[in-house]
């Protein structure tokens, strides 16, 4: 297992982590296989989506927190019930495929860290299987 | 690494896939493992639930056009945030069992392709771990 | 593969599961790979969430009931058409890292099992791919 850092400068925002993968996967020699990419925390999520417009992380974010309000009605004392809510929602993880050393994606597809409690300072995990 | 291709007719529509990745797992003799069906597009998605009765389909579909409309004030140009930000929620991939050469499914469940933003030819990768 | 069983006392509820995994881990003596926790019904889910604070449960479950409420012109004849939307969104899956013959999870966080058309008696699938 490898593990990135992640340093994250607001409340809410995603995070391209698309290129820490990418270099992670040639360093490492991966060849073919799966690719785990896990976050250990319970405010923040995984999600592979569009990486070429970033009007589109742009409007999932703000489209979240108005699905997902900070509601004053949560009973949680430490205030951020809707951290935990969007983490299960969007996902703790997200599960890749490797070829012939190469990540599998979408011609439009990144990988992004997803803060909901920032800023703080995160870990993703890496778990290849494969050979 | 396998490919599936899918024919999407409409803007938002879920199709049953179930049938295709049995027989590529049965083509294949495929064992005891995993399975990771994803999807390489961001405006789609993957999820598993009923098979039996349609009206369950039809009423997630209008649920979540209706809980993430296509909203004027989005940003991304190409006016389908929506259709990304249900990508995210619904999830780009399903990991399932394989034992016995067949795919462990519950009663009810059926692996379905979900279109956010069709019609279109879109693709469907399925990589096998195991033995 | 492995299957855990689980009793669910109301219609929606979080049922915490780690210690059955956790247990399952050792008695299998499984060293190093990934954990596919899976639930086969169709009205359920798995998430990882905090499961230090019990109120963030309660609230993620009451939430959850508000964004995805059992609508009457939902046409699913069976009534429970909020509960599939729910499984479908919360996800009837996670995949989780072993390192060294342990879970690796974060310091707060728990394997849900997710309940939203109980009472019920439900399984989880558990398949480890490793050495």
């Amino acid at each position: 297992m490898e593990t990135i850092s992640v340093r994250t400068n607001t409340r809410n925002s995603f995070i391209d982590i698309t290129g820490k993968v990418v270099s992670l996967v040639s360093s490492k020699g991966w060849g073919d296989g799966i690719l785990v990419v896990y976050t250990p925390h319970t405010t923040s999520a995984v999600t592979i989506n569009e990486n070429a417009d970033p009007d589109v992380q742009a409007d999932m974010n703000s489209f979240l927190s108005k699905l997902i309000p900070d509601l004053p009605d949560f009973s949680h004392a430490e205030g951020n019930s809707d951290s935990h809510i969007k983490s299960s929602l969007v996902w703790c993880s997200e599960t890749v495929i490797i070829e012939n050393g190469q990540l599998v994606l979408g011609t439009w597809q990144g990988i992004y860290f997803c803060e909901f409690d920032g800023p703080r300072n995160r870990k993703v995990h890496v778990k290849f299987i494969g050979y």
